[in-house]
């Protein structure tokens, strides 16, 4: 599950015992596509019944507490005009994407043995893992029934192959799981898969379907892409340095559970053999790690400027994207978006 | 996993210790889809490099050992024309259900715990549980991506909707693990979204593929639905009274894990309030229950007869459907695969 998804949508006091920190939620950004999302709400709400009865149960409880709807947000402004109505089929497409995106946390909670999401149960933990398999899988099939509403089997297309590759990203790093050879290429690889492609699908939809012309939909996809990359690095590093309270997890639950991302693979890179395999028997306990004692050590190495340093590098790439096309009603609000995590970014106090 | 599916394609011999049993497998059915079935086979191994490349080592597995492709057949049979070259439409819709049903059996086997099909140890008992699910996952996008590459998307819609019916069919059956007061109705009402959704999709889409007028899809249709539930009527007296060198699994594994199916819930009305009890508490001891036993109740209640005479009711308003299209190239071929059916029911020795 996502940082920034667990953020409160509205602006945000959070009272820590050392420290007062406001921040800006989503909201800002959010303002100009509200309706878009109360309509994608309604309609996602409106799906329940569509379901066999068997299902909607649980599809409702899945429903009942979302995320912040962040594919969403990058379909509309993909395919933002200065039209006055909202586009019906942005509205489709973008519960397309939700119902996979949903689909992945409901089985990623099975693979993770993860019991709480949102501050709920996940549906794992409530009804079973072998209900969230089947039920992952029914919505699954819901987003690609929906995709076959379009005219064309273009929305079909996309979304299948994209769904295929998340999978084929979460296969590696549950593949990779443990690994402390783990490249920094093969790390890029997946997170391309799992998280970039549903950014990237989502921007290039968004663009297709507000009729743009070719040109700017693979511009927008390219915006999306390193979107996701960043979104993922960042998400990455919030598990070391995040605030438990803001972020809603114990920190280091990926080093706890083998995944090695990107600031642990940087910091093995710059340790001998011998130093590498000490820390790495340190995770070996069963015990969460000690993150103090690790962000101390990749303080002194220089990781954590290397990390934001190649977080920067995705945001610039997704910036640099949209540089020709400044005159397109999209860009501005996408370079919100991407601005927007940058500032979430910047917040972290680093160690 | 199905009975009929794990049957050997030749004529067989099978020499158990105390009988020696000649039957005629699918080749017999099967010999007229032969190059078609050699085509998909062709085609479904080609699809493996399609998938990313973490993802293909899983799928050739999957492939490594295939069932006997009973929904292909009917897809062939249903679209069945007399032009002497197969239809390359034919051939992916084949594919893209086969695809749908591979991924159920991945995740099937996670929720059944199932360690062993076709003999070989399933994906779940080999990779794990959490590959199995996102290797289902890729399966099932795969399917989709398939389905999306005809010019409309009709087989999409028609293939999307089938699959959350499978979800809504199987989680049914879920949630009435372990009911003992499952009606018949309810039995009846799984197992057409659990199994004969998939065979009634594969002859729609045959029918329709093949350029067939509506009427006839519809009544294709409705052949491989009724087919679907007389198949699983079969699959299920399979579990009580087949000979388990030949199903391959221990029998009386459905009641052990609380499926509770046609012939138990038959029975369970012929016994008074206590009777029932007792016998439902005999199976609760995690041991699997006695199944000699309990058929020689079912045989004393009529359960036997009873089950067969549901079954048959299938077979005959599948046969029915087709009785105004016996001129159709399909008719015949649809019927031999029902004849076969039942033929296979017939086989049984009944206690």
């Amino acid at each position: 599950m996502s940082y920034l998804l667990r953020m409160p949508l509205t602006t945000a006091t959070l009272e820590g015992p050392k420290r007062r920190i406001h921040y800006v939620g989503l909201e800002t950004i959010s303002e100009p596509v509200k309706p878009h999302l109360n309509l994608l709400e309604q309609f996602m709400q409106g799906q329940v019944d569509d379901f066999e009865r068997e299902t909607r149960e649980l599809v409702a409880y899945c429903l009942k507490n979302s995320g912040k709807r962040i594919r969403p947000i990058l379909v509309f402004y993909s395919g933002w005009t200065d039209s006055q109505t909202v586009s019906a089929d942005l509205v489709k497409a973008a519960a397309v994407i939700e119902f996979v995106h949903l689909a992945t946390l409901v089985h990623d909670d099975i693979l993770d043995e993860a019991s709480l999401r949102h501050n709920e149960s996940t549906v794992s933990e409530k009804f079973g893992p072998g209900i969230a398999v089947l039920l992952g899988d029914a919505l699954f099939s819901q987003a690609l029934k929906l995709a076959s509403e379009f005219p064309t089997v273009d929305v079909c297309q996309a979304v299948s192959k994209s769904t295929r590759r998340v999978c084929a990203g979460e296969i590696g790093q549950s593949f990779e799981r443990g690994n402390t050879a783990i490249a920094v290429e093969d790390y890029y690889h997946i997170i391309n898969y799992k998280t970039a492609e549903l950014f990237y699908v989502s921007c290039h939809l968004g663009a297709k379907l507000a009729g743009y012309d070719k040109d700017y939909i693979e511009v927008a996809g390219k915006f999306g892409r390193s979107l996701g990359i960043a979104y993922q690095i960042f998400d990455d590093i919030a598990d070391f340095i995040g605030q438990e309270a803001r972020i809603g997890k114990t920190l280091g639950t990926d080093v706890a559970s083998g995944k090695f991302t990107l600031p642990l693979i940087l910091l093995l890179r710059k340790l001998s053999r011998l130093e590498g395999k000490e820390l790495v028997r340190s995770f070996h306990n069963g015990k969460p790690a000690d993150i103090k004692g690790l962000n101390r050590l990749m303080s002194a190495k220089g990781i954590f400027s290397q990390v934001r340093q190649c977080f920067m590098e995705e945001i610039e790439a997704a910036e640099k994207a949209l540089v020709s096309y400044t005159e397109y009603p999209p860009a501005n609000y996408l370079l919100g978006i991407s601005s927007y995590v940058k500032g979430q970014m910047e917040k972290f106090v680093w160690p």
